[in-house]
Parts: structure tokens; sequence; C-alpha cells
């Protein structure tokens, strides 16, 4: 990918850089890792355990801790700062509308609006959208192409809706929310009374609610509540191909990696953390700062603070130490099939 | 969410509704469970495990059984009736069609209609649909937003097609099928002859078939058969972002939670019962009514009536005992290695 | 499914086959295998296993091996080709087209396509299409209905891209690539700086490449790199609902079966084998020709060649030993309690 920036550029978007060295480029052809950098590409050391890599990298221009001892190859400009990950993201945020420019904050010729939804200043409708009656869209929000956004659907300030999003009736979205391509929100919920053998239709008339700074994985499906809503909280990040049921309650701050299945009623509280493919079964309560690593199958409430591992899950020290005795088992029956005051 | 409903409207919808005390209210504002309900929510005893949250629950209106041998607070309003369940439930489709009006019958300005495909009386094509040649819709179906009906596809009567539904060419869609967002009926089969080193794809010829009353969750994936049908059974209920490989049967009256995964050639008798995430090898047979626990793996025939957990899969009162005792091999190890005759 | 072809289209497509035996049809109704075909069908032995099926099918026309040894019934024809596989693939390939008539080479009259893309020679662009700046299709690549191609996407030649796919910008897809319905392509990675208790976004400035002959099936997710490019290798087969984080590399000649997750900056060599819902933890390399079985949880770096199954994952054989002996867990934890020299 062409990542080009001048070097001027550079300064003018880190200006605490302190110098060291010197390249005689004018401007970067790339980012690139420390070990995977070559000359003309801008590196990092955003993370010290990396710090070994810095000396060898064939990187022209490296950012790195004010801290660190070492010093350029000839041809090779330090730029010392005291957070290069902040730095870095500074730089990038910088491309990211390089690369990728925001939409035009218009409706696409090929839109479709009903005339009783509000789209704000700043914001962008897709080629291919539906848009419904009543709708709400903030403003500097952008929608992708072939996105529906159902009627009474409610959009905040700074929305980024890639394509073939679907947000049916009702739904709220707060401000900042960034929705991945083939997002579904509002789907019905998993839910049938048995009568006889058949399995009778609940009908979800509630919503779903997604607060601030919520980013949503592509192809996620979010069910909306039976009565009242299903609601992610602030700042909480959820990646591609995660199932999240009906009624349930995410806190603030909490990671799910992808392919993570929350079933109906859950509630979670502020900052868990859930490694990918790892389930939970209804109705359970998930503690505060509670870790669940993946593939875990949760089936009781969990404590806050626990970090738990397996199927039926352990608390993690306790699943790898069974872990290690499971591979002895062999061993184990061995030995005591051969000692004779046990048989 | 804005539930309300008269108290005229309720009495008129389960007119078999005995009353005990009343309510200075005309409406309800909102139906609830009974913890969480407010003063002026509607709420139900559905299951007798919840009999002892009736007393102190806030609700306006609350529907019991017959037998519920309590008695309203002041300002309360009892209804019984012989199935409260069955009262909700007249009571939320009522309002489910006030929330979520139905489309109008009509073919959306936006959305493309091949001339020879059928659409039938008081059936509703959404924006930016696509629909076929040959195709044919039963009547009082409904086609959300940027659906995809292949060619010779045929849907039956009173269908709900969600937004973003892909039906590929020549598949079947029996009556009253409900299809949430991003489904997608008649994908390719994963099938391959290896020639060589070379994975050579198997042409996938055959169909989807969905029979009556089944309900499939957003975004899960149903691939066609190689030579004749993939076939999903009446009034079988599958949840989100389910696998479906090609060739599979599923009888009747099944529930298939989030996130299962079932291989090409499998057959499931009716009413089988599969937890999440659970995942099954390719060509087994499945007995009817047997039940799998969430995250089961599946890779031998399945009994009729049985009920498997984990993976390798066991029964499930032999996987609880298993699971015990793996918590307790640390113990075990240190007892054996402490113990000098088996040394 | 009507899979007609005459006896002379089928002689012209299999010029090889010696025939024995004779059928009075003139046409054959369909394709199914031995033990489901009824007269009137065309079967086939394409793997000895199912030999003993072959005197007993009703087919009527069946085709086999030159050295299967047995004689056709009444009114069955037998033709004996080297290669019998090859021999339906050849009969399939035919029919697909029949069955599925490639779409014209235009640009479908709702479609959008950007002045400043090109489509190229016998390329076809389906209904509701949207086709951004700069974007490149090659030759005779066809682009199903609600499609999202961003800007400066480049297609490769006979490329097929279901409905509904999402490729995002700057992503590129080289020849004969086959994308099922739903599959997004290039969604943002999932990858966070804490800054306190915020989760604050990574820019994903890279894109994805997908080599030649790649299939990937429905809604399969596949994110963008940090920096350079996630990359999926020659004639890999990916199936339904997978999910491919960013800068992953794979390899080519994989089959990654379905749901099966693999996190950032995981290193597929060439022909990996991945069973269904099977998990990768992040910055794994994995070596050529490595097998894992289904649902494993991989954590570790796994060798060339390696068979890995169960999470912790195991060599097959000791993960096979060791659930057989947790079976007998209860009996040895019996033994031990009932044993006065171990108490």
């Amino acid at each position: 990918m062409n990542l080009r920036l001048t070097l001027d550029e550079i300064f003018k978007l880190v200006p605490e850089a302190e110098t060291e060295g010197a390249t005689p480029l004018e401007e970067i052809a790339g980012i690139a890792s420390l070990e995977s950098a070559k000359t003309g590409d801008l590196s990092f050391l955003g993370n010290s355990k990396y710090k070994s890599f810095v000396a060898s990298t064939e990187a022209s221009v490296v950012l790195l801790p004010q801290d660190y001892s070492g010093q350029p190859n000839p041809n090779q400009l330090y730029l010392r700062m005291k957070e290069p990950s902040r730095g870095l993201a500074t730089l990038c945020r910088f491309l990211e509308d390089r690369v990728f420019p925001p939409s035009p904050p218009t409706v696409h010729e090929t839109a479709f609006v009903d005339p009783s939804a509000e789209i704000g200043r700043g914001g962008s409708v897709g080629p291919f959208c539906y848009v419904g009656s009543d709708v709400k869209v903030g403003v500097n929000s952008t929608i992708g192409s072939h996105c529906h956004l159902g009627d009474h659907v409610e959009i905040g300030e700074s929305c980024k809706l890639h394509p073939g999003v679907k947000i049916l009736s009702r739904c709220n979205i707060h401000d900042r929310v960034i929705l991945n391509a083939g997002v579904v929100i509002g789907s019905e919920g998993y839910g049938f009374d048995q009568v006889g053998e058949v399995h009778e239709k609940v009908p979800h008339l509630g919503k779903v609610v997604i607060e601030e700074d919520v980013e949503i994985g592509a192809n996620t499906c979010i069910d909306r509540a039976r009565f009242d809503e299903t609601r992610i909280g602030t700042g909480t990040k959820i990646d591609n191909l995660v199932q999240i049921g009906h009624n349930v309650k995410i806190g603030k701050g909490c990671l799910i990696v992808a392919q993570v299945g929350i079933s109906g009623s859950v509630e979670f509280d502020d900052y868990v953390v859930v490694g990918g493919q790892a389930g939970f079964a209804g109705h359970l309560k998930v503690g505060k700062g509670a870790k669940i690593a993946g593939q875990a199958g949760i089936t009781k409430d969990v404590e806050a603070g626990a970090f738990l591992k397996g199927n039926p899950a352990l608390p993690f020290q306790l699943a790898q130490r069974i872990s290690v005795l499971q591979r002895k088992l062999p061993e184990l029956f061995n030995r005591f099939a051969e000692n004779p005051s046990t048989k």
C-alpha cells in the first residue's frame, strides 16, 4: 500500500519529536514493523519487548521513546518522543483520510430517503441506501452503500456505517459508532413458546441501543429485545461474526473477539474481555473486568475479575494445570495397572 | 419502547379474563417482567417458578393463571385467565402490527422485478430488491429491502423476508417462512476433487427447500445440494450465524441455536435440539428428539432421545461426572505421588 | 432438480466411454448417488468404497472405472472410463451452464458504475451494484446483484461474485476467484491501543489480496491489514462464516472449513487443512501440510505435517488416547478409593 508522507508533513504532525541522525529521503514510502521495514519506510517501537529489533531495522525513519539508548545507523533518522504509539497513531489518522477519503456530504443519486427522514449537516448517504420514515441521522455521519435504516431508527453524530449494514426499525445508535460491512442490528430474537409439538413465535417488540464509541465487526448480529432493549455500552469493541441475543446488556469498554456467542438476557458489567469463539448460556451475569479465554463455554455467573478457560470453564491456572495432568493420564493409567498393590 | 394499549383494547383482546382489583389508568405504558415492571406497565406470570415475584411487582396490570392465590395491591388490576402466556401472546401480536406496521402491498419504486416474475396478491417487494426471471412469490408475502430472488425461486404465502436476504436460483421457500436479515439460501456447497495438488471445484446443481413455518436467523447460510436438495423441515427454528452444508436434511420442529455448524450430508430426524456453537461432522444421522449441548462436537451417529455433551461427545450425565473428576486430577496425582506403594 | 441430458449429449461429452448394456431411454432425468438413483437417473462410482452399491443401483446409466468387474442389469447402460469422477465433472460443468445460465455481458440498468471504472470485455455487472472510482474488473468476470466494489478495487479475469459481496477500497482479487453471497473483503482490523480505560482505534491502512483460484464461502469476513496486506494464497478454498483477521497470510492450496476463526497476523504455509469451528490465537505460524481437527484451539506454532486435535491441541493419536482414558476416570477414581494402600 502506498502510504507516502513527506518529512515536512511528519514534522508538522509530531512537532514534539527530537531528531537524531538524518535520512537523505524527502518522503517515506510506507510504514512497517521494525522487522519487515525496508529502506524508505517509517517504523516505530511501540512496545518495549521489541527493543532488540531497533538496532537492525532497515527503516529510514524510526519513532522511539525518549529513553531509548541506541543510535541511528547511517542514513537513518530517529524521532524520539514521549509516546511513539501516540505519534504513530497521529500519522496514521492523517494517512487514513488520504487513503480512504471521506464520502462527500451528500445523498447519493441512487439512494432512497423517505421525506420524513432527517439527515444531519455534513452527513452522507451512500448508493442504494434505504432510509425509512422518521429516521434521524446526526451531523457528519456517513452511511455506506446498500445500508437499510428502518423506520424510526436514530443515528448519532460522526458515525460510520460501512456498506450493507442493516439497522431494523426503532433501533438507536449513539455518537461515533462504527459498524462494519454486513452488520445486522435489531434482528428478531430467538424465542418460542412450546404449544404441543409446535414452537410458537414470541413477538419481539423491543429494540437495540448502541452507545457512544462502540465498534462492531463485519457480519455481526445483535437481536432486538422482547419488550425493552438489548444494549451495548459505551466504548465496547466487538469483532466480526459475533452473535448477541435478545435482552443482552453489555457494559462499558468491553472487548468481544470474533465469533463469540452471547445468549439471551446475559448481562456483562464493564471492561469484560472475551476471547474468540467463547460462548455464554442464557441469563448469566458476568462481573466487572472478568476475562474469558477463547473457546470457553460459560454456563454459570462469573465473578468480577475472574479469568476463566475451558468448557466447563475453570479458573485459568487450574485449567492449565489440569491440561498438563491430562497429558499424563496415559502414564498414570500405566503405572496404576502395573502396580500390584492397586490391582 | 412505547407499547401502549388502552384497558379497553386489552379487554377486547383477552375477553376471557376475570378481573380482580382496579387501576386508575386508562392505558398501559409498556410490558415488562414482574421484577422490572414499573407503575403503568403490564406484566404476567408465564412460568410458575416466578410466582414469588407477583406479590411485589409494581406492574399496574398483571396477567395470572386462574389458580393464583394472592390478591392485588391497591391500584393494581389482576387479569386471571387459563393460559396467561397465550393471553400475553395475543396482546403482543396486536402490538407487533402497531410497532412494526406491515409494508404496503406494492412493489417499491426502486425495486427491479423481471417481467416474467409473479408477485401474489397482497405481497410487497421492498426498495432495491432484485426479483429474477420466472420467480413466484405467494400471496401476502413481504420482501424487505435489498433482497435478491434468483431465477426460478419460488416463495410461498405469508412469508417475511427481512432486508438483505439472498435466495439464489431455483431454491424453494414454502408458506409462512421468516428469514432474518442477511440470510443466504443456496450458496455453493463446499466440495472439491483433489487432482494432484489442486482442489477442483465440484459443481453444485441442486437446490435448497425450506418447508412451512421455518424461521431462520440473521446471516445464517444454507448451501445448495450437489444434485438434489438441502432441506429444512416444517416448523424448524434456526438462530443467527448458523452454517448448514450441502445435502443436509433437517426434520420437523428442530431447534438449532446460534453459530451451530452442520457439515454436508448430515441428516436430523424430527425435534432435534442443538445448543449454540455445537458442530457436526459430515454424513451423520441424528435420531428423533436427540439433544446436543452447546459447543459439543459430534463425530458419530446420535441415537434417538440421546442427550450429548462435549467433544468427543458423551452422554450428558457421564460428561458431567467426568468434568467433576477432572477437577480432582491434581489431588489424585498428588495422592498417587505421595503413596509409597504406588511409586 | 431437472438435470436432463440426452444420451447423445453424454456420448459427445465423454467420448472415451466404453459402453456395455443398453437403456431404452433417450435422455437421463437427473443425477444421483448409486443408492438414491431411480430409473431414468445417471449415477457413478467415484470412490471404490461404494463398489458394493453398483450391482443394486436403479440408475439407468452408470459411469464406472474400466476395471469394474460386474455387468449391467437389463435396461441399464454402463459407461466405463479411466476416471469416472472426471467424466462426471465434465457432465456437471455442462449442466451447470444450463441450470445457472451465465449473466449477459452487460452492466444492469440499475447498477451504478463510476465513469473512471473499467469493466473488462465479457464482464457483467448485476442489478444495484456500486462500482467505485478507479475500479478495474477483468474480462469475463461476473458481479452479482447488490455488490459493492470500493474505490481502487481490482478484480481479475473470470471471477464470479455472488450477490451482496462487499469488497472495500483498494483490495485486490486475482483471476478465477469465486466469492459467495455476503462475503466481506477488507473490513477494518480489530486493533486498539489501551489509553487509560479507553480502547483507542488503530487505523487500518492496508488491504486484502486474494490470489488466483481462491473460493470463499457465504458471509465469510477477511479484515484488511494494518499497513501492508492480508493475503490468501492461490487455490485455497474457504467455507462459509469463516473469520480471518488483519495481516493474516494463508498459503497455497489450503482448505479452511466453515466457522473457523484465524486471529490477526497468523501465517499458514501451503496445503494446511483446518476442520470446522477450529480457532487460532494471534501471531502463530502453521507449517506446510498441517492438519487441524474441527473445534481445535491452537495457541502455539504448529509444525509442518502435524495433525492436532482438542483445546489445548495435542497430536491426534494422543488426543484420542486421552479421550478414551477420560471415559475411564470414574473407574480409576473408584478403584483408587477402594484400594486401602492408596488411602
